[in-house]
């Protein structure tokens, strides 16, 4: 099978980042296809960057589509897009954060969520609530570590990370930490081996799903919330998947 | 007071619907600005629609910012790009769905929503949901009647709507009706007359709350949730607010 | 249009306070009519003072709907009486706790509530999960204030306000404060300003939104949890109606 | 010990009925004092109701509290003064709704409720959201009986409560039903044999509760929501106490 | 009427002290027969250990109903087997830790429990769920006294848990204290005075509830959730009831 | 890997189909030891049966630890016995209950169970209460076929559960079906096929999620709900891992 993982921002490193997580854990038979979106911010942190992220995604889903890939993974965590990638594919889209906080419900009572900056926070707890797993989530956390500067050797974002994870299983009765950002699934294993509890990482964890829901014959359902975009006389759907002409 | 009213669909025989609506219970003192999105879906119906329409939406947020509008109001039903457009605004923002459904919760132990297609049924659930007016909501029903076939003179939807209005009030224990699109702000009036009870529409309860959160000195918080897009090197924020250039 | 604010208890120098905050909000052709109960507890703290409080606030709203005023406020935070008052009353009221809370969602995606004495707390925590908004509200806290503490020029009331606000927006991650109390409507601006966050008073809160119901025509339902009052054989409510000789 | 059993209304032919249905289940040892509201509606139906009983009904309350009773039972179903009551006493109080839906949730994993008029059901809805209870129960029905017409011998109101249990059985899938008005005691035995289902009225539930907290030693925690009154300078509540003269 | 108090663990110690706190406080007219598991483990500490108890426990109540018990209490906190019990039995059961957070509720509008292990959190917190009673709970906090700690005289078991009751009042604004163990029973009276707050211990609260149902003809419901198990051609129930022989 | 899939029924010709369905669905390196239970009921059916089939499915689970397999899946729809199965075992553990339902999540905002019998419809909601995924689903309904009837060919079994499925996307706005039971299994695809929406399966659901945590390098949290039993001094737990002697 041929699963499309999309980065919806625009830095490269961390597309490279998100297909070695991705790469790392797909089975012998699984294709891992990259793409990056070509318009929209840099890094992904909070309400408004996670709003101009969605053309772009959308656009490479849609590309993804018209290869016919198996599956689609939307490498951020915020999983943004979701519910419209969901209505534009045939095939079934997983987000990073839901298969990150699924996984972990099944290996943990309660998990605590350790993320990059605050303002992120809201836009979690806002898909927590939705996915149904607020209650299984001990608190979401905040290192305080923008984005980018994961890519960054220098950084001591691992240690702020790490402090984080210390606090929540002191302070959240956490037994598991799920990793709330695309760029710290490098991080995963070492910090599982330092803290002795399970650490979930999403983009291994949204490839597994997108593998398991492919055995098992499971597409998104068509009828409600997911329904594919009607035709308009000029409306933005249409237009959008004829005219886009990727190379 | 100036209140930036701003239409995410692309049609303009809604706009004008939704500059009706918004200056007939205007102040005095305010005045009412009224913005049509120049890219994006011709209605908004489910969650792919209102992706489509964000880019398009938020550039007229920006454009009413740099213009100094002293509140916005998203006059969309699904509320789309509520935290985004609060997040890149000083100036308060309100959605009309949810202006609706705050104002209803006044006069109503328990209210009904009637939208227009069931496909916007799970996205506006979820904003109950995240409000915190999902309990006092008994039922969000569809009428089955498409956007645009509400601005159709030769169209039965009034007769579904009013249908769907009926069945709330005897099956949900409605006490209350909450019109879920701007499109239907003609018909609430002869509706509420019709049915006897409260038919709140949400265009109009939008421009109030913005002028109450204006008379108050309220402006929306930003530290947390809403805190402004962080520079970036090549930043979508950035470029967005600095690039557009609206006439 | 006419708003009757009443004060449910007895201290005029609170009423005073009242009626300053509703005025300095009002619309130009807005009548604000102050009442206070004549009799009742001194000031309201806790489930008791509240219940004593019914009969001398009802018999301020059933002399307001036979003055044929536009809408009612109820000011005290505990809203106490809504139910019964709505129930009573053909024009709309509103309660200023709700008042207050439902703005704040407005502008914070969490705000936390400061109120005077902890023995109120459950009495809010109990109306906000109602409201529905207790999903919204960081915490509910107490800065162990007196009600008639708050009119006493000597008192140190507001720098315990003002340090409960620095506890709830470090320790709740509260973006905006709710002020529990309709006797600390004047310490709102300043607080607003020392803290970089908004602040919300129900007093001013509850006139803007009885304006917004009048000039949308929005009543309360007559149907469900608000419907008038059965007529008895001997019953309370008739007698109420009809013996209550207010000059 | 003694319990006092107050009916909020002023219904003699009410306050027997509920004397009796105490006194069957009363344990040997136990002395039912009973008392009925000197002021107040003849009936209890919705908020309004509620609201104007609450004088007469803390009154007698006070007077229990003075003749040293060792627990209160509130008689009628909407628990109406609940937490004011609780405030007020040394001894513990028991509301006949809360006993009912608590013992039901220990004989049926889910139960329904019928009660008198509609106007009553958000009253109990909202009692039910905050005892806890509210996911054990299926509904909360009216079988559209007023409350003085279940003292009427010629009424069909046993017919119509009836036909109500038949449909929360077969709609709501309840499991035991709780009788929803003190009214009602005197049916709920036949009812459950014509059922085959638990049938708990709320009467003689709170005198079993009363005397199983009077047997524990568990009386009303006086730290928190039901903390006693403040004196207060003019306060109603240390006048209320001290004035109330009762023969 | 004759109550079976079944201890579901194998420690002879502890069964002694259940019987003693079931007996000071059971009616004159109550038998209280006590059984204990005469396999299973010797204290039941999580989940695997509650798991394990369930074949003695059952066996237990199936000599109860066997003997014509009037009710059976099943003398763990964490209700194991609750729901299995009342399936078999006819007869009302009534789990310790239901009996005593139900009857907290009635004195504390807000309760805490302490535990005796860590791992018991997640068990009660289910448990509290279940019943609707959680948002009644402060926090469910453990002592970390292993149970079997609680008999032996050179513990420090009593001040831990004290220490853990002041926590809870301080910082769960707990109005009450539910004592999370049976073992814990002879520490409740003492805890009470020392602390100035309810202590709510489950063997004692569970004998009056067991009471109370029978006084009010009250058995568990045969429809639906604790129906009756089915006949099946080698199925265990069956097996279980007819070859079960007590002496 | 090597997954044990243990059917906690003592009934062969299910243990049959579950192996067929486990095996359809794994990868190329998994290899599926399947084990049935040596003593408990014949089907599980409600909460007695389930809780009778604890010792047989706990010491299938103790053996496959013994055995060194890498993960368990526990194949009835009830997930009975899951947290003492975590507790005990170092190799992960899944329901098919929870599996299913997680998966369906993905595919479907909203999604229905069909099982059996109405007596296991509180069994389910109360995992799903617990999983978090109650928000998610539409209704859990029952066909009324005993399980064992499923293998029974002479049976309508596969009709009524069609039937049930129908109701479910036309009354409970369900955009999948979950199957509740794994004898169901062999019918998934053809009601998928025959509705047009995702039909899930709990055993291949498992199988897959087992794979998953596997290739992650995922295993139970040792802190928390699921710690090991601690040795005692008689104590079940350990016997129970020693004694236990399986050719």
């Amino acid at each position: 099978m041929r699963i499309l993982v999309v980065n919806p921002n625009t830095t490269a490193s961390m597309t490279a980042t998100i297909a070695a997580a991705a790469r790392t854990v797909a089975s012998p038979g699984t294709e891992i296809v990259v793409a990056q979106s070509r318009d929209g911010p840099v890094s992904i942190e909070g309400f408004f960057d996670g709003a101009m992220s969605l053309p772009g995604l959308l656009a490479e889903i849609a590309a993804g589509e018209r290869d016919g890939v198996d599956a689609h993974v939307i490498a951020c965590f915020d999983d943004t897009g979701l519910d419209a990638a969901r209505s534009l594919a045939a095939a079934p889209v997983i987000g990073i954060g839901e298969a990150a906080c699924h996984l972990a419900s099944l290996v943990a009572n309660r998990f605590s969520v350790v993320t990059t900056l605050s303002r992120s926070i809201p836009v979690l707890e806002q898909n927590l609530a939705r996915y149904g797993l607020a209650a299984r989530c001990g608190r979401v956390r905040a290192a305080e570590v923008p984005v980018l500067e994961l890519d960054d050797p220098g950084s001591d974002a691992r240690r702020r990370i790490s402090d984080e994870i210390r606090l929540a299983i002191r302070d959240d009765r956490a037994e598991a930490i799920v990793l709330g950002c695309a760029g710290m699934a490098p991080l995963a294993a070492s910090l599982a081996t330092e803290h002795g509890v399970p650490v979930v990482e999403g983009v291994s964890a949204a490839v597994k799903l997108a593998e398991s829901l492919y055995a098992l014959g499971l597409k998104t359902s068509k009828i409600g919330a997911w329904t594919a975009p009607r035709a308009k006389a000029r409306g933005a759907a249409a237009e959008f998947l004829a005219a886009e002409n990727r190379p």
